[in-house]
């Protein structure tokens, strides 16, 4: 409606009823959005390969249906986060073609356009079991962005060897996703070994003094490997979100 | 110059080089700030009915003296927080009319129009004669907001008697600012004093578990009486915006 | 009763049996309350505008039922914030006329004089979806209050245009309150675009690293907008309490 | 039976079977209790005028039945804290004249000789009625104690004239205990009014920021009335100890 | 100049030129201290006995001069905390009869009547070398409250028996204030040999996790002897008020 | 599979068909695990006498089950600590001669050699009954280890001689293992009292401002007896096997 | 040498003198980096493209110039960030060709061979001109990796149309690195303008409640667009080698 | 001299002036230390094997010296840490054969008696040359209390072949200690590689979020690798008595 509005401003311009000037101070004061924003929008969606995504978290099984049945009929692609288990049951009943990975805490449905292929696998390294529904959610997010994942499981610095032994695997891969808790010391070892770019995930993984993941999101930041990047605590979502930008780009 | 593109659009519109659809696309994709943002941010500025102002922190006094000269120039009112003292005395040597307050660290040059009135008194309390410095920088900030401020000074709670004995001008205040470290209580009782929008701030004044003014900011937020709001540590300029913000409005 | 005794001194001094020193050294010693506080005590709600206030957290559904007869027994209003929905339930059966918003966890019954209007609308801006809890608190407990609210929803920062888009709501507020959790990045982007008071709530919604608020907190007390102050996090009674101070000024 | 080992020795002493250097070098590697540190531990319960207190918080039904029915059987005095109800239930049931007070969460029995009566007045003041049960706990533990407690209820500073109001009970009282949520400002009111001791103790009661009990904790460190002195959060035990160490001093 | 106006209108009542309904309305809304607040300030300070206190940290030289001759014009005591050495030179030049201590960065004037005697004697613990300027504060503002003050140094629990070796003075306190850093653990033990109240002050002694003295605050609210109260870090001032509120009461 | 890669490479030596040079090369380039790092961990796990340990928090009792069968197929020890109740009982019935200690959280399986014997005995001393769990973890830890433990209860520092008392068995040790909530104040006295090296283990046991074991953690980390080392929050495995670690060496 | 260790072995098995079998096991026991680590790691050096980079902080003008010289002397790049302006002076009088730049605090002085290109510009954006010494170091590292970087300076969201008004430049960049301070909101508004890479840089510019950094790294971490990543504060050299590794992969 | 207050009751005992009962008494309520105490401390002194030690943060050079001197008199080792440049200075000028060492900052003389040999070696390991001080603090003191020391520097996890390339020596050492900074990775590594006890001491090296060392003493708490113990921030001395503790035992 809005785009209306600049509309009528040229027509009048066309039609000689406002001259040049007239029609740059009203458009000067035109809200900017008015001039296509909501296009942009979806230009930029396009651009970002990635298709919309609900945060699970906090919201009921009825209003993930909804928004995800908006979403499905558009075409896009959905993907849910966070998602309860029951709120995966009924998102399964109502909408057909949902895959949930209980794991990851996921639910995905393809849309009728697959995402754009991203460049090279993206390695998924953790440091122990515990980390592995942080994997699976940053797997299940690769997937859905049209990245290709490959996992590396229970390497921690503790037994060094383990790390070292799959030093050709790291070496192949176009971004390399290291997923820890406690001490969070692997992606310091992995960011050694590797010359892509290293996005570390502190997990909440740990004993007392593990303060939920602080201690393992300290350790990150502090990093003695150069350029390593860090995104929030058990944030897989994010770092698969992170790692599709360099493999788009 | 971008402004110029958009009457380069206009005048083709008038022109019928280009149609209005064409116009249209073309005016979609031209940045916002193209279509006279700078105008709409100068409008700000007059509305806000606040002068730019220099955080002198962290600046050298080349940089200030440059940026105020600048200022100046225009016509505009000149204000810098946080500034050195051999800072001020370059830029007093340097522009005419600077009036230097060494308590609040502040420098201040009227420009030619001056700020439009705010309505009614702020008032400034402090608890303690350690507060002053950031009293004092919220009352020079008023003043070249416009604004009218009175100053009740050295009445924390643990001689209450003393905010109750300045009660009457309390209630008279339009908006009261309430500047305390240690504790941080006073804004609690005079909340509970005043039907006045009342503004905290803490203050990095205090004994070792007073963490620099955590704690001040922390009872703060917590404030028992209703409505309180808070600003940053040490932040009596903000405070007075704050004020200003609700005089002008 | 101790009105009482004050009165005692008077009818002495009115009948010669305390001279006026007796007399003035005897009041100097009365505690202050027995010269009429609880009367100044009412005035005060009379000025202030705004009803008793139950907080709901923490009392039994007894507890909040008994109060609120109380209140409602002389006629004032009743406002319960963060009431559980049994406590909500129990509370109508026991009232009659009370309204429950579940979303905002608040029960709410009219007293038989209409709180005064606030000048202008207050504008209730929300980030995310997950922030609707507390704006709903802010929106009845500005309704209670005697404020007219706007609210626009789900314009976080991540998507610019959407806040754009709705500048010219947020120009014509007398107040701006702004809700947002994860990054609180909204309150320094609508404190450049308004010269209105712009009162900046922290929500506890979030990842690991956002510690239940304290990312948010620290965002908005830090924001690089001058002059926009903060309340405690997830408080939209207290930021509805000190938009309406600003209102009623 | 270590104090018989002494015994054996001071008898070979006598008995001239051992010389006194001898001896000197037996007791001096004696450890310290067998000399009748026992006795000299009896002797601290009965000057501190304390009975032996139980912890209740995790601890099962059992484990506080068993250790109560012991001291019980000693004739001293039971006191159990943080007691849950079901524990309290079997508490009643295994022994007689148990009484229990389910605000406070605590459970006492009397012992044959009551407590060495404490001097004069200890006053609870609360801010809160949140705050009720930590003043419960005083309670019931200076009672048992052997202090006579009077209380003070709702007296927050956010209406300042209530606890002006109490100011007579205040200044009667041989030391006061001060319990406040939220702000914790309390405290620094009442040791501006009153000059005998003043015991603050923060509760965990309150909104986001108030990060369960740190904001008054430190509010009450930071007192602006000198020589007020805090205790942990939520512990009124603790508050009643030190109240009742100086109405026995 | 208020008690004038209490007292006009007690002279019309005595006049028969106000009954005393009108009376008692017009001191009703009469300010709490026009009542003789002044009075109570004063009659408060002859309670509590301590003079009237300056804080030296964050004032000048000058400041403290004319705050402290001001105070000596009255005849009462002057006690300075937290001085300068240079301020503390200026001082005794411009005053006589002043003592400076430089460990304790005090500096002390008796007045006219000495401070009211309180019971018995305040012992003060320190655990290391470190925390002696703490201690000496505490003993300088003992000695202007007019207690007697008696210095156990260097007993930290590291060497129990230096602890033991003084129970006997420690037990014959009237108050014991227990200063101590790095791991705060002296008033715990010295909480468990007395009976007397005791008041922990933790000191900013110790290396990094210390955290300037966090880390022994938090031990002292933790401490296992029950009824240990606790003050501000580096606070001797406050803990010898808080010992003679108590040796006063 | 990957020594057969190097075997093969040897082979080309022995062969010929690879000179000395060409298959240094190849052999630098090889993943250091295809050379025996296997083995290594193998050689490791025998020199450090200790069993694999299953951490039970997080897993599933069927993942529990399914990796102690594995490990006692291979006829090693299982131990599994933080072992759900239900998840104990599961691994009761699916595998023989699993011992559960319910207050450790416990499950222990001996395999067919037995942990070499470490020098000495193991103290494990607790402060309160609140720390048993973690004592009981620490002792079954121990002896899958192959150590030998005594335990000290009960001995917290407000009963110092209590501590004194067990000074003998305290003194035997070879290393001494203190687990303390609250203060944490227990390992600074036993630092002093013992030459043999002293663990200290922080329980989360306390308080409000405990902060689940902070307090006892930074109490211990800046323990006034020298060469006190510490562990986590709550773990008592790790300062079981940092013992086990130096009855071994 | 220990490379010999190993073309011995290697000798022994193409002379009969060692079978497979046994040259397998003598293997398998070698140290991992006998088998040319050194090697690997400069061939890492080659593969990373990134000279060696010397940290100043904290050493020496001897040092620096020493390390340097002997980097120098190879034919590498000399790179040294945080470097005092002394002992910048004193490395560009001991080596020629040394390039100091006084905001960024670096010294480089580039090698034989210049290192390879990385695809496309990467963006340096700042949210305000305290922010230029981080960007600075970005840049100069930026140019030591052979990146192209373009600058965008004092776009705060403060004055969201200065954002906007480089969208152009923003969406051409390969990666955007974002340095801001205070309420650090800029990368989640630029995070939701492009698709590509965006690296944030909390730094440590603002007033009190900034913690230095903390209040704009929280920000970040929780930055409510999708897919950005965190250094650490005021890490400019750290996001300039994230941003090379992308360009670089 | 208490001593002789036994041997005179023990006199009494023999002489028939006290029975058995009435020394019981006397005894039992004579102070601990009385019955030697002092001996026992001296006994600890020999056994423990360490010489007095002067922490010279906070002491005046006068202080240090007249301390050293008394200690060199009764021909002990004298070791002062953290002592002052110009300290160390007036410490050799006033006492012969003190050797000073400024990068550790200590100041050492040996004693008529060499400390006895600690068993085998102990190994310093550091991660970057930042970490040297706090290494040289840790040699100085393990030399002074007769351990022999061997130093692994410079092999920071970033590039983990370092330490590989180092394992015959530290799997020869009988306790290895782990010095590092930023990350604190180091010891989760080094502890998968030994079987013997390590020391983990986090320093106060690194960027903004190191926190001084909080983000390596996190990490160290949390290693993955077990039986990992830790020392407080900067602690070399306090990791040193660890070890000699246990090479001693």
């Amino acid at each position: 409606m809005r785009r209306e509005r600049v509309r009528d401003v040229l027509h009048q311009v066309a039609d000689g009823a406002l001259d040049v000037s007239q029609a740059l101070d009203a458009l000067a004061f035109e809200p900017a959005e008015s001039l296509g924003f909501a296009t942009v929008d979806h230009h930029r969606a396009l651009r970002q390969g990635f298709p919309e995504v609900i945060y699970g978290a906090g919201k009921s099984a009825e209003q993930i249906c909804e928004i995800a049945s908006q979403i499905a009929e558009r075409g896009d692609s959905v993907l849910v986060t966070r998602i309860a288990p029951d709120a995966a049951d009924r998102l399964q009943a109502s909408l057909d073609g949902v895959e949930v990975n209980r794991v990851a805490r996921t639910a995905y449905r393809q849309g009728t356009d697959p995402a754009p292929r991203g460049n090279g696998t993206v390695a998924i390294v953790t440091a122990g079991t515990s980390d592995l529904p942080i994997a699976e959610e940053a797997a299940v997010t690769l997937g859905a962005l049209g990245d290709c994942a490959s996992r590396i499981t229970d390497v921690g610095v503790a037994g060094i060897h383990r790390v070292l032994a799959r030093r050709a695997e790291l070496t192949a891969a176009s971004v390399v996703i290291v997923i820890a808790g406690m001490d969070g010391a692997l992606p310091s070892v992995i960011g050694g070994l590797v010359a892509a770019p290293v996005i570390a995930v502190p997990t909440s993984v740990g004993y007392g003094a593990s303060f939920h993941g602080i201690a393992a999101l300290l350790t990150m930041l502090n990093s003695c490997a150069a350029g390593v990047t860090v995104v929030n605590i058990d944030n897989g979502f994010g770092a698969a979100v992170a790692a599709s930008r360099i493999t788009h780009s």
